[in-house]
């Protein structure tokens, strides 16, 4: 397999703020596991089902909070992009002559949602929040593996670093915006903190938000 | 209200292909009602959450059949015009001022749903010939109501004669492809069947898919 030379570094995209945001980095066994060429094909598969489940999450958003034009416009646009990439990872995983199976899901958005409140507006508030989450960690996943994936994949993880980074900031500015109210910081503390416990600790399975591979 | 001049006839799409594949007309009792004031806040609300319930259906067909790229590709490129065409009503929503409340579904696609096969290969069969159906009535109600609304609309609904007309092929070509030892014309004809029924009987509420307004 060809090594790409690329790093996030050579991308014109700022990760500080996404850096910042995130309180752990992935971690390095995650990212010698997403290299190893028996992985691969799990990688791009969960990939495009992360991708697909992203569109899907902004849909439901659209469904239930029809009141508020700017989450409509901005999370449509969202979930358009979101099936764009889908395509695009999906031309790769057919190139290569990869298979599709079902493929179960990371316990990462799972383990996420759970944090998610049942009552309005903590509920928007909430979801808004881990969906900022969930973005934030793509984007710094896909700036993570850019040094060991092959030069095909490293360029297009690179160009989806600009778009993950900022629907990572399109959620966080529409929970700011939509809930002005609301000490959105203080409740990403503990969402956050949830986020770092599921990055840090041990996973069975390797996925595209999977956490430690397990020994 | 400004009426538009424009009719279907004024469009060079080809509207006989989707005559001939619909059992009946849009009743001529719907189509004034869809050019009353009063009911234009609904038309262009439910049109909207039609655009949207249209981009669900492609995206759950691309969870439940990844193992078919042709529909994976065709169902996302099509719930992206979807998406598009909601943001495009949505513009449309806000700048005459209106709300945008929660509104309840006409019965059409749940009572066409209710002809859904619940096992394999029929249930894929079944689900892609009421897409097929859905977008074909769609277009054929986009023309219908070109002479009632006024120019604005007129122009916006007549732009999407085109796509709504290539998804309804996008649905049937799939169906042809990917069951092709499926006798899908003898299939279809219990599905138009109903179809007919749930746009000739009377329907206690007004929706872009409603059908005979009742007295």
């Amino acid at each position: 397999m060809n090594q790409a030379t690329a790093t996030a570094a050579d991308t014109d995209v700022d990760l500080s703020p996404i850096r910042g945001f995130l309180l752990c980095e992935t971690p390095a066994s995650w990212v010698e596991a997403a290299g190893r060429p028996e992985n691969l094909s799990t990688l791009l598969i969960d990939h495009a089902n992360c991708e697909k489940k992203a569109a899907s999450t902004a849909l439901n958003l659209m469904y239930r909070y029809v009141e508020h034009p700017s989450l409509l416009h901005k999370l449509s646009r969202l979930a358009r992009e979101e099936l764009r990439h889908f395509e695009q990872v999906l031309a790769i995983i057919e190139k290569r002559g990869l298979d599709y199976p079902q493929l179960t899901a990371a316990r990462y958005a799972g383990g996420l949602r759970t944090c998610v409140d049942k009552n309005e507006p903590y509920r928007l508030l909430d979801t808004l929040l881990v969906g900022a989450i969930i973005e934030a960690r793509s984007c710094e996943r896909f700036a993570a593996v850019l040094p060991v994936v092959d030069e095909e994949l490293g360029r297009f993880y690179a160009s989806l670093l600009r778009s993950e980074s900022r629907h990572f900031m399109d959620y966080l500015s529409l929970a700011r915006d939509l809930l002005p109210d609301m000490d959105v910081d203080a409740r990403l503390v503990p969402l956050l903190e949830r986020e770092r416990e599921l990055i840090e600790s041990e996973d069975q399975e390797f996925r595209f938000h999977s956490g430690v591979p397990a020994a």
